[in-house]
Protein backbone atom coordinates (compact mmCIF):
# COMPACT_ATOMS: atom_id res chain seq x y z
CA UNK A 1 0.00 0.00 0.00
CA UNK A 2 1.31 3.46 -0.87
CA UNK A 3 1.64 5.59 2.60
CA UNK A 4 0.70 9.22 0.82
CA UNK A 5 -0.28 10.15 4.95
CA UNK A 6 2.36 10.66 7.21
CA UNK A 7 2.06 7.45 8.90
CA UNK A 8 3.68 4.19 9.53
CA UNK A 9 1.61 0.93 9.10
CA UNK A 10 3.02 -2.49 9.77
CA UNK A 11 0.00 -4.43 9.60
CA UNK A 12 -1.46 -3.78 12.71
CA UNK A 13 -4.07 -0.52 14.07
CA UNK A 14 -1.50 0.93 16.82
CA UNK A 15 1.17 2.81 15.13
CA UNK A 16 -1.74 4.21 12.29
CA UNK A 17 -4.14 7.02 12.35
CA UNK A 18 -5.60 6.56 9.86
CA UNK A 19 -5.80 5.01 5.93
CA UNK A 20 -3.52 6.10 3.51
CA UNK A 21 -5.19 8.43 1.23
CA UNK A 22 -4.43 10.78 -1.78
CA UNK A 23 -6.30 14.10 -2.42
CA UNK A 24 -8.59 14.18 -5.23
CA UNK A 25 -8.84 17.55 -7.57
CA UNK A 26 -12.66 17.52 -5.83
CA UNK A 27 -11.92 18.37 -2.20
CA UNK A 28 -11.77 14.98 -1.39
CA UNK A 29 -9.35 11.98 -0.72
CA UNK A 30 -8.97 8.34 -2.67
CA UNK A 31 -8.64 5.31 -0.96
CA UNK A 32 -6.58 3.00 -3.04
CA UNK A 33 -6.83 -0.54 -1.09
CA UNK A 34 -4.21 -2.94 -2.23
CA UNK A 35 -3.05 -5.08 0.66
CA UNK A 36 -5.07 -7.37 2.52
CA UNK A 37 -6.17 -6.18 5.99
CA UNK A 38 -8.42 -8.21 8.27
CA UNK A 39 -12.11 -6.47 8.03
CA UNK A 40 -12.49 -5.50 11.77
CA UNK A 41 -9.18 -4.05 11.38
CA UNK A 42 -10.21 -1.97 8.46
CA UNK A 43 -13.70 -1.03 9.79
CA UNK A 44 -11.95 0.87 12.85
CA UNK A 45 -9.27 2.67 10.40
CA UNK A 46 -11.89 3.61 8.49
CA UNK A 47 -14.08 4.79 11.38
CA UNK A 48 -11.09 6.93 13.02
CA UNK A 49 -9.96 8.20 9.02
CA UNK A 50 -13.29 9.42 8.50
CA UNK A 51 -13.76 11.29 11.95
CA UNK A 52 -10.27 13.12 11.06
CA UNK A 53 -11.47 13.92 7.32
CA UNK A 54 -14.76 15.18 8.38
CA UNK A 55 -12.82 17.94 10.66
CA UNK A 56 -10.48 18.52 7.94
CA UNK A 57 -13.49 19.75 5.87
CA UNK A 58 -12.61 16.68 3.25
CA UNK A 59 -16.03 16.28 0.58
CA UNK A 60 -15.89 12.53 -1.03
CA UNK A 61 -14.41 10.06 0.16
CA UNK A 62 -13.29 7.04 -2.07
CA UNK A 63 -12.52 3.44 -1.59
CA UNK A 64 -11.45 1.68 -4.39
CA UNK A 65 -11.68 -2.16 -3.51
CA UNK A 66 -9.62 -5.03 -5.83
CA UNK A 67 -12.20 -7.84 -5.96
CA UNK A 68 -9.58 -10.07 -4.16
CA UNK A 69 -9.92 -7.40 -1.16
CA UNK A 70 -14.17 -8.60 -1.31
CA UNK A 71 -13.78 -9.35 2.47
CA UNK A 72 -14.02 -5.33 3.39
CA UNK A 73 -16.78 -4.69 1.09
CA UNK A 74 -19.24 -5.03 4.18
CA UNK A 75 -17.26 -2.66 6.51
CA UNK A 76 -16.98 0.17 4.43
CA UNK A 77 -20.83 0.03 3.76
CA UNK A 78 -21.33 -0.37 7.45
CA UNK A 79 -19.25 3.07 7.70
CA UNK A 80 -21.69 4.65 5.29
CA UNK A 81 -20.14 4.00 2.08
CA UNK A 82 -22.31 3.74 -1.11
CA UNK A 83 -21.29 1.64 -4.29
CA UNK A 84 -20.49 4.43 -7.03
CA UNK A 85 -19.65 2.02 -9.69
CA UNK A 86 -17.85 -1.83 -10.17
CA UNK A 87 -15.83 -3.16 -13.13
CA UNK A 88 -14.91 -6.97 -13.32
CA UNK A 89 -12.43 -6.55 -11.08
CA UNK A 90 -12.47 -3.86 -8.67
CA UNK A 91 -15.22 -1.89 -6.52
CA UNK A 92 -15.40 1.98 -5.89
CA UNK A 93 -17.53 3.00 -3.30
CA UNK A 94 -17.93 7.00 -2.33
CA UNK A 95 -18.78 8.37 1.11
CA UNK A 96 -20.09 12.30 0.69
CA UNK A 97 -19.86 14.20 3.89
CA UNK A 98 -20.59 17.42 3.65
CA UNK A 99 -24.96 18.27 4.19
CA UNK A 100 -25.20 19.89 0.25
CA UNK A 101 -25.84 17.86 -2.72
CA UNK A 102 -23.04 15.65 -4.13
CA UNK A 103 -21.74 17.38 -7.78
CA UNK A 104 -19.49 13.99 -8.30
CA UNK A 105 -21.03 12.34 -11.88
CA UNK A 106 -22.59 9.29 -11.78
CA UNK A 107 -21.50 6.47 -13.00
CA UNK A 108 -21.70 5.80 -16.85
CA UNK A 109 -25.38 5.94 -17.78
CA UNK A 110 -25.05 4.95 -21.60
CA UNK A 111 -23.44 1.95 -23.98
CA UNK A 112 -22.73 2.91 -26.90
CA UNK A 113 -23.29 0.90 -30.14
CA UNK A 114 -22.45 1.27 -33.52
CA UNK A 115 -24.55 0.14 -36.78
CA UNK A 116 -23.10 0.06 -39.95
CA UNK A 117 -24.56 0.67 -43.29
CA UNK A 118 -22.41 -0.75 -45.92
CA UNK A 119 -23.73 -0.11 -49.63
CA UNK A 120 -21.98 -1.81 -52.92
CA UNK A 121 -22.59 -0.75 -56.08
CA UNK A 122 -25.49 -2.54 -57.08
CA UNK A 123 -27.31 -0.87 -54.61
CA UNK A 124 -27.37 -3.97 -52.04
CA UNK A 125 -26.58 -3.69 -48.47
CA UNK A 126 -24.57 -6.10 -46.42
CA UNK A 127 -27.18 -7.48 -43.77
CA UNK A 128 -26.52 -10.44 -41.14
CA UNK A 129 -28.34 -12.39 -39.22
CA UNK A 130 -27.31 -13.07 -35.87
CA UNK A 131 -27.76 -16.57 -33.68
CA UNK A 132 -28.87 -15.35 -30.51
CA UNK A 133 -31.17 -12.60 -29.17
CA UNK A 134 -34.36 -11.05 -29.79
CA UNK A 135 -33.50 -10.21 -33.23
CA UNK A 136 -32.94 -13.72 -34.22
CA UNK A 137 -34.15 -14.64 -37.74
CA UNK A 138 -34.24 -10.96 -39.02
CA UNK A 139 -32.05 -9.52 -41.66
CA UNK A 140 -30.20 -6.63 -39.52
CA UNK A 141 -27.04 -4.05 -40.31
CA UNK A 142 -24.04 -5.21 -38.65
CA UNK A 143 -23.89 -3.59 -35.13
CA UNK A 144 -21.74 -4.59 -32.30
CA UNK A 145 -21.24 -2.30 -28.76
CA UNK A 146 -17.28 -0.26 -28.66
CA UNK A 147 -14.60 -1.78 -26.58
CA UNK A 148 -13.52 0.64 -23.86
CA UNK A 149 -11.92 3.55 -25.02
CA UNK A 150 -12.41 2.47 -28.68
CA UNK A 151 -13.12 5.31 -31.32
CA UNK A 152 -16.71 5.35 -33.31
CA UNK A 153 -14.92 4.98 -36.20
CA UNK A 154 -12.49 2.58 -35.33
CA UNK A 155 -15.30 0.20 -33.61
CA UNK A 156 -17.41 0.06 -36.93
CA UNK A 157 -14.49 -0.80 -39.11
CA UNK A 158 -13.64 -3.91 -36.46
CA UNK A 159 -17.53 -4.84 -35.93
CA UNK A 160 -18.10 -5.22 -39.82
CA UNK A 161 -14.92 -6.96 -40.29
CA UNK A 162 -15.72 -9.28 -37.64
CA UNK A 163 -19.36 -10.59 -38.13
CA UNK A 164 -18.66 -10.14 -42.37
CA UNK A 165 -14.98 -10.52 -42.97
CA UNK A 166 -15.81 -7.22 -45.42
CA UNK A 167 -13.36 -4.81 -45.11
CA UNK A 168 -14.72 -1.28 -45.01
CA UNK A 169 -13.69 2.60 -44.80
CA UNK A 170 -15.25 4.84 -42.25
CA UNK A 171 -17.13 7.77 -44.18
CA UNK A 172 -19.33 9.13 -41.53
CA UNK A 173 -21.71 8.74 -38.97
CA UNK A 174 -25.68 9.58 -40.60
CA UNK A 175 -27.34 9.85 -37.86
CA UNK A 176 -28.09 8.36 -34.13
CA UNK A 177 -29.98 7.39 -31.92
CA UNK A 178 -30.59 7.50 -28.15
CA UNK A 179 -32.45 4.81 -26.42
CA UNK A 180 -33.80 4.17 -22.94
CA UNK A 181 -33.55 1.12 -20.20
CA UNK A 182 -31.81 -1.38 -22.35
CA UNK A 183 -29.52 -3.22 -20.10
CA UNK A 184 -30.01 -2.66 -16.37
CA UNK A 185 -31.24 0.50 -16.49
CA UNK A 186 -28.43 2.47 -18.95
CA UNK A 187 -29.46 3.90 -22.03
CA UNK A 188 -27.84 3.28 -25.41
CA UNK A 189 -26.69 5.37 -28.13
CA UNK A 190 -26.48 3.25 -31.87
CA UNK A 191 -24.33 5.80 -34.14
CA UNK A 192 -25.56 4.97 -37.85
CA UNK A 193 -22.02 4.82 -39.98
CA UNK A 194 -22.11 5.03 -43.64
CA UNK A 195 -19.20 2.95 -44.44
CA UNK A 196 -17.72 2.24 -48.09
CA UNK A 197 -16.64 -1.43 -48.75
CA UNK A 198 -13.14 -1.85 -49.72
CA UNK A 199 -14.01 -6.16 -50.03
CA UNK A 200 -16.58 -7.98 -51.10
CA UNK A 201 -16.50 -11.82 -50.31
CA UNK A 202 -18.33 -12.98 -47.07
CA UNK A 203 -16.91 -15.08 -44.14
CA UNK A 204 -19.33 -14.89 -41.25
CA UNK A 205 -18.31 -14.84 -37.44
CA UNK A 206 -19.89 -18.49 -37.14
CA UNK A 207 -20.26 -18.05 -32.73
CA UNK A 208 -22.12 -15.18 -33.39
CA UNK A 209 -23.44 -14.81 -36.86
CA UNK A 210 -25.74 -17.02 -38.47
CA UNK A 211 -25.96 -16.02 -41.95
CA UNK A 212 -24.51 -12.67 -44.28
CA UNK A 213 -25.45 -11.23 -47.66
CA UNK A 214 -25.67 -8.59 -49.70
CA UNK A 215 -29.51 -7.78 -49.91
CA UNK A 216 -31.17 -5.43 -52.43
CA UNK A 217 -32.23 -1.98 -50.49
CA UNK A 218 -35.93 -2.17 -51.31
CA UNK A 219 -35.76 -5.64 -49.81
CA UNK A 220 -34.33 -4.74 -46.53
CA UNK A 221 -36.85 -1.97 -45.86
CA UNK A 222 -39.38 -4.37 -47.25
CA UNK A 223 -38.54 -6.44 -43.75
CA UNK A 224 -41.82 -6.06 -41.10
CA UNK A 225 -39.90 -5.96 -37.56
CA UNK A 226 -41.79 -4.61 -34.76
CA UNK A 227 -38.65 -3.62 -32.90
CA UNK A 228 -36.69 -2.25 -35.87
CA UNK A 229 -39.24 -0.59 -37.61
CA UNK A 230 -38.94 2.95 -37.28
CA UNK A 231 -35.11 2.86 -37.39
CA UNK A 232 -35.48 0.42 -40.36
CA UNK A 233 -37.29 3.06 -41.70
CA UNK A 234 -34.84 5.95 -41.34
CA UNK A 235 -31.75 3.86 -42.06
CA UNK A 236 -33.39 2.70 -45.12
CA UNK A 237 -34.33 6.34 -46.70
CA UNK A 238 -30.42 7.30 -45.42
CA UNK A 239 -29.13 4.61 -47.42
CA UNK A 240 -31.08 5.93 -50.61
CA UNK A 241 -30.31 9.24 -49.79
CA UNK A 242 -26.59 9.16 -49.73
CA UNK A 243 -26.55 6.83 -52.91
CA UNK A 244 -27.98 10.45 -55.05
CA UNK A 245 -26.80 12.98 -52.40
CA UNK A 246 -25.67 13.89 -49.29
CA UNK A 247 -28.32 14.31 -46.56
CA UNK A 248 -26.73 15.25 -43.35
CA UNK A 249 -27.39 17.09 -40.48
CA UNK A 250 -29.18 16.40 -37.36
CA UNK A 251 -32.19 17.24 -35.61
CA UNK A 252 -34.82 14.70 -33.09
CA UNK A 253 -37.31 12.56 -35.01
CA UNK A 254 -39.05 10.47 -32.57
CA UNK A 255 -38.60 6.74 -32.68
CA UNK A 256 -40.96 3.75 -31.13
CA UNK A 257 -38.18 1.17 -31.05
CA UNK A 258 -39.57 -1.29 -28.69
CA UNK A 259 -42.89 -3.03 -27.90
CA UNK A 260 -43.24 -1.20 -24.91
CA UNK A 261 -43.89 2.26 -26.76
CA UNK A 262 -40.63 3.32 -25.22
CA UNK A 263 -39.80 6.30 -27.00
CA UNK A 264 -36.74 6.92 -28.41
CA UNK A 265 -35.60 9.83 -30.72
CA UNK A 266 -33.31 9.83 -34.11
CA UNK A 267 -31.02 12.36 -34.87
CA UNK A 268 -30.62 13.69 -38.22
CA UNK A 269 -31.67 16.80 -40.91
CA UNK A 270 -34.96 17.02 -41.42
CA UNK A 271 -34.41 19.87 -43.76
CA UNK A 272 -32.43 17.67 -45.99
CA UNK A 273 -34.50 14.71 -46.15
CA UNK A 274 -37.61 16.35 -46.63
CA UNK A 275 -36.13 17.77 -49.75
CA UNK A 276 -35.03 14.02 -50.28
CA UNK A 277 -38.23 12.39 -49.44
CA UNK A 278 -40.81 15.31 -49.53
CA UNK A 279 -41.75 14.15 -45.82
CA UNK B 1 -37.81 -13.62 -2.11
CA UNK B 2 -39.88 -14.55 -5.34
CA UNK B 3 -39.54 -18.41 -5.48
CA UNK B 4 -39.54 -18.93 -8.93
CA UNK B 5 -38.08 -22.24 -8.79
CA UNK B 6 -40.40 -25.07 -7.74
CA UNK B 7 -38.38 -25.27 -3.92
CA UNK B 8 -39.66 -24.58 -0.59
CA UNK B 9 -37.64 -22.05 1.69
CA UNK B 10 -37.64 -21.30 5.49
CA UNK B 11 -34.60 -19.07 5.92
CA UNK B 12 -32.53 -22.43 6.79
CA UNK B 13 -30.56 -24.54 4.13
CA UNK B 14 -32.58 -28.13 4.36
CA UNK B 15 -35.69 -27.83 2.84
CA UNK B 16 -33.90 -25.73 -0.03
CA UNK B 17 -32.26 -27.46 -2.97
CA UNK B 18 -30.96 -23.82 -4.61
CA UNK B 19 -31.32 -20.43 -4.79
CA UNK B 20 -34.51 -19.38 -6.12
CA UNK B 21 -33.81 -18.15 -10.07
CA UNK B 22 -35.65 -16.54 -13.25
CA UNK B 23 -34.43 -17.38 -16.56
CA UNK B 24 -32.57 -14.21 -18.46
CA UNK B 25 -32.91 -14.03 -22.27
CA UNK B 26 -29.57 -15.46 -22.93
CA UNK B 27 -29.51 -18.86 -21.96
CA UNK B 28 -28.54 -17.95 -17.86
CA UNK B 29 -30.24 -17.27 -14.83
CA UNK B 30 -30.50 -14.20 -12.84
CA UNK B 31 -31.07 -14.23 -8.73
CA UNK B 32 -32.45 -11.36 -7.34
CA UNK B 33 -31.42 -11.41 -3.23
CA UNK B 34 -33.98 -9.70 -1.00
CA UNK B 35 -34.12 -10.98 2.21
CA UNK B 36 -31.35 -11.23 5.06
CA UNK B 37 -29.09 -14.47 4.45
CA UNK B 38 -26.25 -15.97 7.18
CA UNK B 39 -23.18 -15.93 4.33
CA UNK B 40 -22.10 -19.19 5.12
CA UNK B 41 -25.82 -20.61 4.36
CA UNK B 42 -25.85 -18.32 1.45
CA UNK B 43 -22.28 -19.52 0.15
CA UNK B 44 -23.47 -23.40 0.49
CA UNK B 45 -26.74 -22.50 -1.44
CA UNK B 46 -24.49 -20.98 -4.25
CA UNK B 47 -22.54 -23.97 -4.61
CA UNK B 48 -25.35 -26.31 -4.65
CA UNK B 49 -27.17 -24.36 -7.11
CA UNK B 50 -24.09 -23.66 -9.86
CA UNK B 51 -23.26 -27.32 -9.84
CA UNK B 52 -27.15 -27.68 -11.06
CA UNK B 53 -26.96 -24.80 -13.12
CA UNK B 54 -23.71 -25.77 -14.95
CA UNK B 55 -25.68 -29.74 -15.31
CA UNK B 56 -28.62 -27.87 -17.10
CA UNK B 57 -26.15 -26.29 -19.56
CA UNK B 58 -27.28 -22.38 -17.78
CA UNK B 59 -24.62 -19.86 -19.23
CA UNK B 60 -24.40 -16.74 -17.18
CA UNK B 61 -25.46 -16.59 -13.93
CA UNK B 62 -26.39 -12.91 -12.04
CA UNK B 63 -26.59 -11.85 -8.50
CA UNK B 64 -27.98 -8.76 -7.93
CA UNK B 65 -27.12 -7.94 -4.33
CA UNK B 66 -28.35 -4.87 -2.23
CA UNK B 67 -26.32 -2.93 -0.81
CA UNK B 68 -27.88 -3.76 2.87
CA UNK B 69 -26.83 -7.59 1.61
CA UNK B 70 -22.88 -6.56 1.51
CA UNK B 71 -22.11 -9.25 3.82
CA UNK B 72 -23.07 -11.38 1.18
CA UNK B 73 -20.57 -10.10 -1.36
CA UNK B 74 -17.78 -11.66 -0.21
CA UNK B 75 -19.33 -15.32 -0.20
CA UNK B 76 -20.21 -14.91 -3.77
CA UNK B 77 -16.66 -13.67 -4.72
CA UNK B 78 -15.03 -16.42 -3.24
CA UNK B 79 -17.68 -18.84 -5.63
CA UNK B 80 -15.87 -17.37 -8.36
CA UNK B 81 -18.35 -14.65 -9.15
CA UNK B 82 -17.06 -11.28 -10.94
CA UNK B 83 -18.35 -8.03 -10.26
CA UNK B 84 -20.57 -6.36 -13.55
CA UNK B 85 -21.92 -3.08 -12.77
CA UNK B 86 -22.93 -1.35 -9.41
CA UNK B 87 -25.05 1.59 -8.75
CA UNK B 88 -25.45 3.22 -5.13
CA UNK B 89 -27.92 0.86 -3.98
CA UNK B 90 -26.81 -2.66 -5.28
CA UNK B 91 -24.13 -4.66 -6.47
CA UNK B 92 -24.38 -6.86 -9.67
CA UNK B 93 -22.30 -10.26 -9.75
CA UNK B 94 -21.64 -12.45 -13.35
CA UNK B 95 -20.49 -15.92 -13.48
CA UNK B 96 -19.87 -16.74 -17.10
CA UNK B 97 -19.82 -21.00 -16.82
CA UNK B 98 -19.52 -21.86 -20.35
CA UNK B 99 -15.55 -21.83 -21.69
CA UNK B 100 -16.66 -19.94 -24.75
CA UNK B 101 -16.39 -15.81 -25.08
CA UNK B 102 -18.56 -14.68 -22.75
CA UNK B 103 -21.27 -12.29 -24.99
CA UNK B 104 -22.83 -10.32 -22.43
CA UNK B 105 -22.41 -6.41 -22.59
CA UNK B 106 -19.92 -4.51 -20.48
CA UNK B 107 -21.03 -2.12 -17.84
CA UNK B 108 -22.13 1.18 -19.77
CA UNK B 109 -18.80 2.68 -21.34
CA UNK B 110 -20.19 6.29 -21.53
CA UNK B 111 -21.17 9.51 -19.78
CA UNK B 112 -23.28 11.36 -21.80
CA UNK B 113 -22.80 14.96 -21.79
CA UNK B 114 -24.79 18.06 -23.60
CA UNK B 115 -23.45 21.54 -24.35
CA UNK B 116 -25.67 24.46 -24.98
CA UNK B 117 -25.05 26.97 -27.81
CA UNK B 118 -27.24 29.79 -27.30
CA UNK B 119 -26.94 32.89 -29.16
CA UNK B 120 -29.12 36.36 -28.98
CA UNK B 121 -29.88 38.60 -31.54
CA UNK B 122 -27.02 40.81 -31.21
CA UNK B 123 -24.20 37.71 -31.95
CA UNK B 124 -23.84 37.10 -28.15
CA UNK B 125 -23.21 33.74 -26.56
CA UNK B 126 -24.53 32.83 -22.90
CA UNK B 127 -21.31 31.86 -21.22
CA UNK B 128 -21.04 31.00 -17.45
CA UNK B 129 -17.59 30.62 -15.30
CA UNK B 130 -17.93 27.60 -13.09
CA UNK B 131 -16.79 27.65 -9.18
CA UNK B 132 -15.42 24.17 -9.36
CA UNK B 133 -13.17 21.91 -11.17
CA UNK B 134 -10.38 22.38 -14.32
CA UNK B 135 -12.14 25.16 -15.78
CA UNK B 136 -12.53 27.34 -13.20
CA UNK B 137 -12.30 31.27 -14.15
CA UNK B 138 -12.84 29.96 -17.77
CA UNK B 139 -16.16 31.43 -19.67
CA UNK B 140 -17.27 28.57 -21.19
CA UNK B 141 -20.56 27.20 -22.33
CA UNK B 142 -23.33 25.77 -20.14
CA UNK B 143 -22.77 21.82 -20.01
CA UNK B 144 -24.17 19.05 -18.13
CA UNK B 145 -24.41 15.29 -17.59
CA UNK B 146 -27.39 13.62 -18.51
CA UNK B 147 -29.47 12.48 -15.85
CA UNK B 148 -30.60 8.43 -15.93
CA UNK B 149 -32.80 7.76 -18.63
CA UNK B 150 -33.14 11.65 -19.76
CA UNK B 151 -33.21 12.70 -23.73
CA UNK B 152 -30.30 15.21 -24.87
CA UNK B 153 -33.22 17.16 -26.33
CA UNK B 154 -34.36 17.93 -22.79
CA UNK B 155 -31.32 17.63 -20.75
CA UNK B 156 -30.00 20.45 -22.32
CA UNK B 157 -32.70 22.86 -21.96
CA UNK B 158 -32.67 21.44 -18.33
CA UNK B 159 -29.20 22.49 -17.71
CA UNK B 160 -28.98 25.88 -19.25
CA UNK B 161 -32.10 26.98 -17.47
CA UNK B 162 -30.41 25.62 -13.71
CA UNK B 163 -27.47 27.27 -14.53
CA UNK B 164 -28.55 30.48 -16.21
CA UNK B 165 -31.93 30.91 -15.49
CA UNK B 166 -32.51 30.96 -19.32
CA UNK B 167 -35.56 29.37 -20.90
CA UNK B 168 -34.37 27.90 -24.45
CA UNK B 169 -35.73 25.76 -26.56
CA UNK B 170 -34.22 22.84 -28.40
CA UNK B 171 -33.24 23.28 -31.92
CA UNK B 172 -30.39 20.65 -33.09
CA UNK B 173 -27.07 18.90 -31.91
CA UNK B 174 -24.73 20.85 -34.07
CA UNK B 175 -22.04 18.07 -33.52
CA UNK B 176 -20.53 15.65 -31.01
CA UNK B 177 -17.20 14.62 -29.69
CA UNK B 178 -16.09 11.57 -28.06
CA UNK B 179 -13.33 11.40 -25.36
CA UNK B 180 -11.59 8.61 -23.32
CA UNK B 181 -10.72 8.24 -20.37
CA UNK B 182 -12.71 11.18 -18.38
CA UNK B 183 -14.14 9.73 -15.02
CA UNK B 184 -12.58 6.29 -13.82
CA UNK B 185 -11.38 5.29 -17.40
CA UNK B 186 -15.06 5.92 -18.81
CA UNK B 187 -15.52 7.69 -21.95
CA UNK B 188 -17.93 10.76 -22.51
CA UNK B 189 -19.81 11.80 -25.71
CA UNK B 190 -20.34 15.67 -25.54
CA UNK B 191 -23.29 16.41 -28.01
CA UNK B 192 -23.06 20.26 -28.90
CA UNK B 193 -26.62 21.50 -29.19
CA UNK B 194 -28.03 24.70 -30.75
CA UNK B 195 -30.68 26.31 -28.58
CA UNK B 196 -33.11 29.24 -29.50
CA UNK B 197 -33.52 31.78 -26.45
CA UNK B 198 -36.27 32.35 -24.98
CA UNK B 199 -35.77 34.79 -22.08
CA UNK B 200 -32.86 37.11 -21.54
CA UNK B 201 -32.67 38.00 -18.07
CA UNK B 202 -29.87 35.85 -15.96
CA UNK B 203 -29.75 34.25 -12.88
CA UNK B 204 -26.89 31.86 -12.02
CA UNK B 205 -27.02 29.19 -10.20
CA UNK B 206 -25.53 29.80 -6.95
CA UNK B 207 -23.70 26.24 -5.99
CA UNK B 208 -22.22 25.76 -9.12
CA UNK B 209 -21.65 29.03 -11.02
CA UNK B 210 -19.69 31.76 -10.60
CA UNK B 211 -20.99 34.02 -12.95
CA UNK B 212 -22.91 34.49 -16.22
CA UNK B 213 -23.13 36.67 -18.78
CA UNK B 214 -23.74 37.18 -22.70
CA UNK B 215 -20.50 37.68 -24.28
CA UNK B 216 -19.82 38.95 -27.79
CA UNK B 217 -18.96 35.99 -30.14
CA UNK B 218 -15.27 37.16 -31.20
CA UNK B 219 -14.36 37.86 -27.82
CA UNK B 220 -15.84 34.25 -26.51
CA UNK B 221 -13.49 32.95 -29.65
CA UNK B 222 -10.40 35.16 -28.42
CA UNK B 223 -10.12 33.22 -25.36
CA UNK B 224 -7.13 31.04 -25.05
CA UNK B 225 -7.79 27.47 -23.27
CA UNK B 226 -4.71 24.62 -23.80
CA UNK B 227 -7.69 22.16 -22.35
CA UNK B 228 -10.62 23.15 -24.53
CA UNK B 229 -9.18 25.25 -27.70
CA UNK B 230 -9.84 22.60 -30.62
CA UNK B 231 -13.61 21.85 -28.77
CA UNK B 232 -13.89 25.92 -28.58
CA UNK B 233 -12.35 26.53 -32.38
CA UNK B 234 -15.27 24.54 -33.54
CA UNK B 235 -17.65 25.61 -31.64
CA UNK B 236 -17.31 29.01 -32.50
CA UNK B 237 -17.06 27.67 -36.31
CA UNK B 238 -20.45 26.51 -35.91
CA UNK B 239 -22.03 29.52 -34.33
CA UNK B 240 -20.79 31.53 -36.68
CA UNK B 241 -22.06 28.99 -39.92
CA UNK B 242 -25.35 29.18 -38.05
CA UNK B 243 -26.26 32.35 -38.10
CA UNK B 244 -25.67 32.43 -41.55
CA UNK B 245 -27.30 29.32 -42.69
CA UNK B 246 -26.93 25.64 -41.79
CA UNK B 247 -24.22 23.76 -41.44
CA UNK B 248 -24.79 19.98 -40.60
CA UNK B 249 -23.37 16.87 -40.34
CA UNK B 250 -20.90 14.80 -38.77
CA UNK B 251 -17.82 13.37 -40.15
CA UNK B 252 -15.02 13.09 -37.56
CA UNK B 253 -12.12 15.60 -37.28
CA UNK B 254 -9.65 15.05 -34.20
CA UNK B 255 -9.23 17.19 -31.63
CA UNK B 256 -6.63 17.63 -28.67
CA UNK B 257 -8.97 17.92 -25.89
CA UNK B 258 -6.72 17.95 -22.88
CA UNK B 259 -3.16 18.44 -21.45
CA UNK B 260 -2.13 14.65 -22.28
CA UNK B 261 -2.74 14.77 -25.99
CA UNK B 262 -5.45 12.34 -25.81
CA UNK B 263 -7.02 12.10 -29.43
CA UNK B 264 -10.82 12.88 -29.19
CA UNK B 265 -12.72 13.01 -32.46
CA UNK B 266 -15.85 15.83 -33.18
CA UNK B 267 -18.12 14.50 -35.56
CA UNK B 268 -19.10 17.57 -38.45
CA UNK B 269 -20.13 18.30 -41.77
CA UNK B 270 -16.63 18.41 -42.58
CA UNK B 271 -18.02 19.53 -46.51
CA UNK B 272 -20.58 21.87 -45.37
CA UNK B 273 -18.10 23.47 -42.90
CA UNK B 274 -15.14 23.94 -46.14
CA UNK B 275 -17.85 25.51 -47.81
CA UNK B 276 -18.52 28.22 -45.27
CA UNK B 277 -15.07 28.81 -44.08
CA UNK B 278 -12.71 27.29 -46.73
CA UNK B 279 -11.18 25.10 -44.40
Amino acid sequence: MVLTDQVSYDGGIENVQRLPATDDEFGGVVVNMIEHMDPDVFRTLLKISMSQWKLQGKKGVWIKLPIDLSNLVDAAVKEGFRYHHAEPTYLMLLNWIPETINPIPGNASHIARVGAIVLNHKREMLVVQEKMGVLRGLWKISTGILHEGEDISAGIVREVKEETGIETEFVEVLAFSQEHKVFFGKSEILFLCMMRPLSFDIQIQETEIEAAKWMPLEEYAAQVSGQEQGLRKYITELCIANIGRNCSGFTPLPVTLDSDGNKSYIYLNKGDLSECFSI
